[in-house]
């Protein structure tokens, strides 16, 4: 890391906010990942060590049988692990896939996830962080973002993003011999090292940035005033002293494709081009098809493969005028929802004409509560909980999940044990045989869940998370209850309310009225011992850079638009 | 009638109040029902008119195979039309029971309701009244109970219940040569002519009012300040002047036993003796017993039966100190609802021993939506819907509700058709071969929804439901729109919101905003028809009696209390 890049980091991690950066900076090579020996213990946050001090005998009794499972399956299966499919699903909260009761109370159905979700395992208490970026770090890294700077992004340039340092689970599986391909959302950042080709993919196509740009940042919104001050062409600037205030998707990079840690390059859009709603169902479309094209083309190989398929809908814009309306419903992002549901359907059915549906392990899942400020145009309601996207309530951090592993993980079961987005990188590290890929020389907040996948509820061994919003603690949850920090204000946290989520799902009636009784105190520990932890292992800077340095046939208009950004880096604002 | 209960009969329907009423009327007898020719149309309300006018011939077709399938199992059938059962879970809204994983969210488990559900039908929409004793009055008659005043009766005397004149569903297929009994919660007054061994139960046992007395109206509750107020033995009388202020649940009757049109005689309570949780629990674990009895007896007959059974639990007050804990939740309703769950699994596997399970139609459901005033002790929690018990929003009308009828009814089938509990009462007719007894005097609410049943999701006849709130018109429902009447003000409904159900389950988000455009106007034309035909058809009055006459053993204290409560309607108030 050059050293002016290291002082950007050291900055920004004091204060969250950019001041210069030189558009002369390079950016650093990848860098390699080492193995880890598997005798040197994964580095854990504090709570983990006291649930292990009290379950470790049953634990290693349990993980000897898993790993002769594993074996067992390895041994049955051309002595291979199992492929891995994520899907990962943007803006679905807790009560839209998987229940044909619950699809009725709103006028639509998803039968191909409900299918899918009776075929597996239905993961009824999957905690995600409360937006789409921290939900893909914790995922990708098995650590909470707040650990790397990764707690949001945003649509306009930003200039960092997931940094090279961190060691994704592509980068785990890739080095035991998988072949890997990331399609679709990504959302991670605007610099090289951040983009999935650079963090262990063999393949990527994906947008640069997310779907506010996509969906609402284009003339068609404008037009149809989804969207209001946004884009450059629609008002008298009669009285506009500075057009840079507008932002215009035209302007930005879209989509982007390339192979591993070789530059990419933008699709399907010309200079001076506009962009449209139909050109964001185009590309739709194109990251459907290119996910069943991966999906052929890493059956045919011997290793084994990831393949992960982040669809952008249903989020979407203004609804395109050739739709038909399919649902009783008819709101814009309950019909996607039932279009993705299709697909996927398909995606799920090429699998079985492939004849990796038994080999294959298959998660789908949402990656955050509702984005309850589309309520109630599209149909896009919180159910069951409280709150949405954004918030650390339950109804922000509370998913539909679906693991199916044919055989191994048991057909129509519901497990009500708690589970973290981030666990999903340590149990299929396991998984695919691939511990000793897992850092150790960080804190991994993912928890071998492997356990609870094949031995079924009760067999969980989580019971805490930690909600971060951004970089700020809003809550702490242990077993059924759940202290909400009011403002993030830790230092408060011994005065704030907590919770029994099992017989008050919506948080609204604090069970900790009596200071002094069993209040708070157990809470403040926590938070303390977490801290303490931290200390040990401070949080690390993100990745740094140039934004879309890295893009080979950057746009004219698009060009101009990275020099706006280090224009305004450059005031003297500060 | 005599002269005297007729004039309070029309200050009842007047006033909704009572005022004097002599001690020395005499019941009238129970009056014998005519049977109904075929030919002569069942009344409806103005809005099924509507419907009718637009698919007529659609459901004259249905109608037809309709006949031959109903025939065709009678045949298989030595001749007869399936057994009824009917469970009514008090106080059950939505999402308590048949998933597994909304189970999970609140950490306990209903398996046998659960695999229930799944071997039948899912009535993914099922309104009811929103409280229990207009869903009860609705079921047995088919009629909205504003129709016969019986929006609401309380647990202190109240010397009125279901009329005489109501014909119930009881004696519909009593008539049609059903053996017919009654166990559990019945909650329709406290006179004879409104217990169900009056109106067309051959066998009944019953406690004559609700679970408040029952549960929380007891030394127990009141001890462990479950309640307060209530009882005399538990503050200083140094101030009292009315003693009779506090209800002392044992100076009540309590459980009732007898058969048709004979007085009923208290069973296990002695003179003097105290009510107690533990009684209350013998009582429940009674009813289960003759539940199961029931079942035996009536499967050995030869004529085809209709049983229903009304469990008080879930509903509950202090924990017994006996009890284990079986659920992660450990709420005191939560544990109930989970012994009851087991309950009903023995009832219905006791079926399958009796070799009655494939010609008997089975319906589970609750009455209406939580009692939410019990949140978050006991886990009594709303899912999906906002508001609960006594509220028009759907919370408080949205209930679970499962059909089985192996082979005609598809199992593992989801109907988001709307349905009104009323409609069973005309439906189970139809299946029952008893239409003809369905009065054509008075109007009847209930649709014939067998179609729903037999032929699955659309096949539903109907778009509306009017939701009142004891005597006012609070909300309009019709396809996914909900009028709310604030304050159920009728003259102001066209300046009320409505919403969209699909998009918005929580009726947070009015779609009404712009008056003049599609708003209220239609749901007013709704409101003027339904009151017009009212004019036609008025709604009736309740039965008046005297309480309690019919009991044959009444105690020393009980009779007392009838003498206060005569007491206190000839003091001069008016």
């Amino acid at each position: 890391m050059t050293k002016l890049l290291r002082m950007e980091a050291a900055m920004f991690q004091k204060t969250r906010v950019f001041f210069s950066l030189s558009a002369a900076v390079s950016v650093i090579a990848t860098m390699g990942h080492q193995a880890f020996a598997q005798d040197v213990p994964i580095v854990r946050d504090a709570e983990y060590y006291i649930l292990e001090a009290q379950n470790a005998e049953r634990w290693a009794e349990e993980d000897q049988v898993i790993d002769e499972t594993l074996a067992a399956f390895k041994e049955a299966n051309e002595g291979k692990p199992p492929n891995v499919f994520y899907i990962l699903i943007d803006d679905i909260g807790f009560g839209d896939l998987g229940s044909e009761t619950l699809n009725s109370i709103r006028g639509y159905k998803t039968p191909s996830i409900n299918q899918f979700a009776d075929e597996g395992m239905r993961l009824a208490r999957m905690y995600t962080e409360p937006s789409c970026t921290p939900t893909r770090v914790a995922f990708m890294t098995g650590r909470h973002p707040v650990r790397n700077s990764m707690g949001n992004t945003q649509v306009e340039l930003a200039g960092f993003g997931l940094a090279d340092a961190e060691v994704t689970l592509a980068e785990v599986l890739s080095d035991a011999g998988y072949n890997t391909a990331h399609i679709g959302k990504w959302h991670m950042g605007d610099v090289r090292q951040s983009w999935p080709n650079f963090q262990g993919f063999d393949f990527a196509a994906f947008p640069i940035h997310q779907q506010g740009q996509l969906t609402i940042y284009n003339d068609d919104a404008a037009n149809e005033e989804v969207s209001i001050g946004i884009g450059d062409n629609n008002y008298d600037d009669l009285f506009t002293l500075d057009r840079w205030l507008r932002t215009d998707s035209a302007r930005l990079v879209t989509g982007v494709e390339g192979v591993r840690n070789k530059d990419v390059r933008e699709v399907h859009m010309e200079p001076g081009e506009r962009w449209t709603e139909a050109k964001y169902h185009e590309m739709n479309v194109r990251y459907q098809e290119q996910a069943k094209e991966q999906l052929r083309e890493l059956a045919a190989q011997d290793a084994p493969f990831f393949l992960q398929y982040w669809p952008l809908y249903p989020l979407t814009g203004p609804r395109t005028t050739t739709e038909e309306y399919t649902t009783p419903n008819g709101g814009t992002y309950v019909e996607k929802m039932k279009l993705v549901d299709g697909w996927i359907g398909d995606l799920l059915s090429e699998m079985e004409t492939l004849g990796i549906a038994d080999n294959t392990i298959v998660v789908i899942m949402g990656d955050n509560g509702h984005f309850t400020k589309y309520s109630p145009q599209s149909g896009y309601t919180p159910m069951v909980f409280r709150g949405g996207k954004g918030s650390t309530t339950e109804g922000g951090v509370r998913v539909d999940a679906f693991v199916r592993w044919p055989n191994l993980i048991e057909a129509g079961s519901v497990v009500g044990d708690m589970f973290h987005v981030s666990d999903l990188f340590t149990t299929l590290a396991r998984v695919a045989g691939a511990t000793s890929g897992v850092p150790r020389d960080r804190i991994i907040d993912g928890i071998d869940q492997t356990s609870l996948l094949l031995n079924g509820e009760s067999h969980g061994r989580r019971d805490y998370v930690f909600l971060y919003n951004i970089h700020k603690l809003e809550a702490v949850v242990k077993e059924q209850f759940k202290l909400a920090i009011p403002g993030g204000n830790i230092e408060n946290a011994i005065l704030a309310d907590f919770y029994d989520l099992y017989r008050d799902p919506q948080e609204r009636y604090p069970v900790s009225t009596e200071i002094g009784a069993w209040g708070s105190a157990k809470f403040v520990n926590m938070i303390q011992r977490h801290f303490q932890r931290k200390e040990k292992y401070p949080d690390s800077p993100p990745g740094i850079g140039v934004p879309y340095e890295g893009i080979i046939n950057l746009r004219p208009e698009t060009v101009a638009v990275v020099e706006e950004f280090f224009f305004m880096r450059q005031t003297p604002a500060r």
